[in-house]
Parts: C-alpha cells; sequence; structure tokens
C-alpha cells in the first residue's frame, strides 16, 4: 500500500484536570498504534513524579514569552496563573511524514489548534461524575483546598462545552478508554477523505 | 449508565458485487457487538448458499410491488433485472430500542437513506484492487462471462463514488476489514452528539 499521499491526522486531547488525560496518553503510548505524542511546554511547576520532556517542557515564563515572540508556539493559553502551550515544528513535521500526532490541549487552546487545522479530530475526556473528579483531584495531595474548589468550578465549564469535541470518551475504566481512543484512531484512518489516494490507486492500476 | 435518551444507529454497508459483504456481515452477526442486521427484499433467485431470511427474503415481483405500495419498503432499487429493498417497520423499531442497525445496500439506495436518516453512518466496502474483485467473482461460478464484464463496470462506477461514503473499508483480509467496523461501530458511539445524555448524566448529578 502507498503512503505516499497520506498526510497525517492530527487529534487534540482535552479534559478538565483530573479527567485522566495523562494516564491515558501514557497507556496509548505503550501500545504499538504509530502515534507521536507532543509534548507541551508549560511555566507551572512539575509535580513530583513528572519528567521535563515527558510530561511537559517545563519552562521560565521569560522563555515561554520568547518563543512566542519567535512564533514557535501553535497556541498557548493562560490557566490559572501559569501558560500553557504547544511547540509548533514538531507537529507539522510529524504531519509532513504522514504520522499520527496527539496534542494534550486545554479547552481553550482546542479552539485555536481547530482553527489552523480544519481536519484534526477532537476528543473530550469525561470524569464518569463530578464526585469521581473530586475525590480524583483530593488524591493527588498536591492541590490546596482553594485549587480543587477553582478545578472543579473550570472542570463544570469545560465539561459543558465538550459537544464542541467530534468524540467524548468517558474514563471510568482506564483500559476501556484506551480502547475507546485507539477505536477512534483506528476508524478516522478509514475516513473517506483520508482514503482518496485508496480510492485512486484501486481505480487508476485498473 | 442509564440508556433511556439514547437512540440507536443506524449503518449502511454498500460495496460492489465482489466486495464481500455477506461474509463481513456474517462474521460481524457472530460478534457479540450489539448489533442488528437488516434483511433486505429482493426479486433476484437465491443462490444455491443463500438462506432465505438470513441473506434476503425472496419474494416475488408481485409481492415485492405490493409492498412498495403499502409503503413497507423503506428504499428499493432495480439493479440489473432485479429489485432490491429494505423493509422500514424492523429499522425504525430496533432504533427506537437504542439497538445498532446496520443495512447492507445498493449505492443508489444509500442516497435515499441518508436523505431520511441524516445521522446515519456510511461504510463502503472496497475490494484491494480490480484484479482481486474479478478473481472473486470469477470463483463465485454463478455469474456468467457477461454477468461478469457488466459488474466490472458497475463496481468501477461504484468505487468512483466512494467518497460519498462516511468511511471507505478495505476488504483484503477479512478479519481486518472486520476489526475496521468494529472500530467504526465503536467510535461512532463516542460521537459527542451521540453523547449528549451522558455530558448531561455528569452535570446534573453534580
Amino acid at each position: 500500500m502507498s503512503g505516499k499521499n497520506k498526510r497525517g491526522m492530527l487529534i487534540i486531547l482535552s479534559g478538565p484536570s483530573g479527567s485522566g488525560k495523562d494516564t491515558i496518553l501514557t497507556q496509548l503510548a505503550k501500545r504499538d498504534i504509530g502515534v507521536q505524542l507532543s509534548v507541551s511546554l508549560t511555566t507551572r511547576a512539575p509535580r513530583e513524579w513528572e519528567i521535563d520532556g515527558f510530561h511537559y517542557y517545563f519552562v521560565s515564563k521569560q522563555t515561554f514569552m520568547e518563543k512566542i515572540h519567535n512564533d514557535e508556539v501553535l497556541e498557548y493559553a493562560k490557566y490559572g496563573e501559569n501558560f500553557y502551550g504547544t511547540p509548533s515544528a514538531p507537529v507539522d513535521r510529524w504531519l509532513d511524514e504522514g504520522k499520527t500526532v496527539i496534542l494534550k490541549i486545554e479547552v481553550q487552546g482546542a479552539e485555536k489548534i481547530r482553527a489552523r487545522y480544519p481536519d484534526v479530530v477532537s476528543l473530550f475526556l469525561m470524569p464518569p461524575s463530578m464526585e469521581v473528579l473530586e475525590q480524583r483531584l483530593r488524591n493527588r495531595e498536591s492541590d490546596s483546598e482553594e485549587d480543587i474548589v477553582r478545578r472543579m468550578t473550570i472542570a463544570r465549564e469545560e465539561i459543558a462545552r465538550s459537544e464542541e469535541y467530534d468524540y467524548i470518551v468517558v474514563n471510568d475504566v482506564v483500559d476501556y478508554a484506551v480502547s475507546d481512543i485507539c477505536a477512534i484512531i483506528q476508524a478516522e484512518r478509514l475516513r473517506s477523505t483520508r482514503m482518496k489516494y485508496k480510492v485512486s490507486e484501486v481505480l487508476d492500476h485498473a
């Protein structure tokens, strides 16, 4: 099968803080399904278990601003006191190479990605209930009570906007959510708009 | 998880004669993925291995016309000398019951289904090449040389229209094609338009 005319596929994953985006992405990265995880820039402090260059690129506010100035950031948003952004160069290179690229981005940033990549596939990761979400945030033990209350308020606003996304994946059991995302990736690769090369191949060699 | 507000999902499967629709549907029916296969009416003669009520309802031309007259046929088309149609009552009942219903229909009929059910999910089953398609038609040993030539011409016209479908599944290895269709069904159930009930559930119980 010729892959020459196949452009890559861009996927965005959003979801409230505590919905389990990092857990899901870690599991996806372990599977052999040919996806490339993009790593975001952030100015927030790393949590104890977070690895620089894997979970995020942790940078100073000054470095972040310089990158924006140099047009090296695809989208960015301020969330609380911290900035989050997506470095642009790797994404465009991977898409040119035909890869499936997954971006983890905030709901605010998703809009900007959609505007720039109209054929993006957008996934919203949803907690099974608000009670479970709150429990997960409390189990983290890294956030203050004020932080938790603030995150729950923001979560409600974000969930109310989940219908702006193409797909909604409930993260109750991690394995099921990962399986759902794998199915979405497999299905989206078969979209007729992405299979034009195959139609030409069959008809032109007839 | 409440299923009260979940309406069923309608899927149509089209593809040229010899693309393997029946083989694929037989395999899908064996899997425990909660799909309901619709059975079409046809006036054509059954092939030796075909079972009335499973592969088709084989009816006379007179019976077929009476059913059209009584508005019991969702769509129908003439294909060669024969009529093919979809009985309407079971489809609407299954959708009301929240089931996933798969219809095997001709390319001509697909248009009519799309007009009546705008949220239908449409799949086009494509042979890996025209050479393989011709070989499959010849292996059947039930068609005359004229039939094969005619079917190949129609197949080219149908494949040229495959981009009218949501998804294109290449049927090279049957198990892979079945896996692709299962992934599409799993993914489509997670479309945000079909997950509104879940968003309400999470937000309303908060």
